[in-house]
């Protein structure tokens, strides 16, 4: 019987990079993915096109997609509007990320623009898209509860993936920014969106804030769900916050699907040298919760 | 409406000390159970009848159980054989644990036995506790991996599973001793279990060697499952083999079952407290997964 596959996107290279204090040059983010590409992951996110002088950590985002452009695998660029979408398009990017909001409180914070119109600007990008022939994944982040606004209304998050599906997004992700959902929380909304949309159009993201970054990954795997953001060495969350905590780490999401019989293309002992490399590069990632065991057991079997 | 009840038990006075590098004396385990009792436990795992000359970190066991006598609460006490059961009986327990085990290997290391020795003297017990009106809760340990054995076959719990229910076990409780199980084959053993035997006879016990301990709790929630063992500050596992880790974190289990909506009775505050005093009497706890997101959610509350 051939095994069911898992894809695991990494998002380490952009949505973890993004926050850490300290900033990476184009050349070391090129030797993470590569160690990525190493590990066996096809999907990787590399690049925001972001303003430089706002993020200096994304500056170089046109040389990433081009270094890019002759290796095997799907990479996804952020573009917060569209002037980055523009921005993409031109440096050859044929598959774009948005990130919308299942809160009025998180727009305003993070895009500094009402929710209604970071949507009628999706609307915009995909219309766009659709005409120039590249593919979007479009993320929806505070799904379940926002810093500001409180716990989100299922309701919208199944409106809003609706509404993103049916003006051509290729994904829709349902992501726990904050890392404050549940499982059982996450099993009922992620059940409600596989029966309106089969799961192939569906992603989730989660933040291990809580220590329930795993116990929502198998939540949304009981749910249909087979595809998952997450982040090499655990790298992203903000630093300074307490209690924050960054995404999901790739090797304990690889480690746990990997374990219950699905495959990701991942090879174990390559991915935690990509964690070590994260580790070393920014002086900051604190590695997959599992990566002890993971490093006893890799030299038991070598 | 009312809602649905989560018990909780904590090992941390006995699973959880019994394998400290530190001996703490009796007073200073008894001042860790009261504060277990300040925050809100009603299930304490308190002593065990063992050799005090071959585990100093378990002397005391009938002061122990004689200073509990007053305080309102299921206290139990590990019993390794006919002699520590009549030790526990003489010193007043009413509420006694048994190990046994899934595999051979695990068996002969731990209880210097054959499998089929330690059911045979559980059976014993076991009719001795009932001419005594003394309560037992049976542990089957490694339920799903064995360090030397291997993956155990589910057919030999459920075998057990229905003989120690037969022979008078109040509980049964499945432990994945190693932290080896993924939430899958949890989800499948217990649902399993559960329709043969219902939920209030059976508990589960989890390690968090591999991540996976709040994602295996979710499963058990899942397939019935309403009764787990936690250890406060996440204490105990052995703190010389390398990867290993120790049992599910009371705090974690008590988060994530409280946001889901189940009462445990618990009061977050005094088991921070509780997990803090584990880490200063012992120099060891790591304490909870969670505990920093805890400790700034408080702080913000207050």
């Amino acid at each position: 019987m051939s095994q069911e596959t898992i894809i695991i996107q990494d998002v380490g290279p952009r949505d973890g990079l993004q926050s850490q204090p300290r900033v990476l040059p184009v050349e070391q983010r090129l030797e993470l993915i590569r160690a990525l590409l190493t590990a066996g992951l096809r999907h990787i996110q590399i690049a925001a096109f972001v303003s430089p002088k706002h993020v200096p950590a994304m500056a170089g985002a046109e040389e990433i997609v081009r270094a890019m452009a002759g290796e095997k695998g799907e990479f996804s660029v952020l573009v917060p509007n569209l002037k980055g979408y523009e921005l993409a398009r031109a440096a050859g990017s044929r598959l774009i990320e948005m990130v919308l909001y299942g809160s009025e409180g998180m727009a305003n914070a993070n895009a500094r623009m009402s929710a209604a119109a970071v949507d009628q600007q999706a609307s915009e990008i995909l219309e766009r898209a659709a005409d120039d022939g590249i593919r979007v994944i479009s993320t929806i982040s505070v799904a379940f509860e926002c810093p500001f606004d409180g716990p989100v209304d299922p309701a919208r998050i199944e409106e809003m993936t609706d509404r993103l599906l049916a003006q051509g997004s290729e994904v829709v992700v349902i992501a726990d920014t904050i890392g404050a959902a549940h499982p059982a929380m996450v099993e009922r909304l992620l059940t409600a969106l596989v029966d309106m949309h089969g799961a192939a159009s569906l992603g989730c993201h989660f933040h291990d804030t809580r220590a329930m970054g795993l116990a929502n990954v198998y939540a949304a795997i009981h749910a249909g769900i087979r595809r998952f953001d997450a982040s090499i060495g655990r790298v992203g969350g903000c630093p300074f916050a307490p209690g924050a905590a960054g995404n999901v780490a790739t090797e304990d999401v690889a480690m746990m699907v990997e374990q219950m019989g699905f495959d990701t293309g991942i090879d174990m002992q390559n991915l935690l040298d990509a964690s070590a490399l994260v580790k070393e590069l920014t002086g900051n990632a604190p590695g997959g919760r599992a990566n002890a065991w993971l490093q006893s057991q890799l030299a038991r079997t070598a």
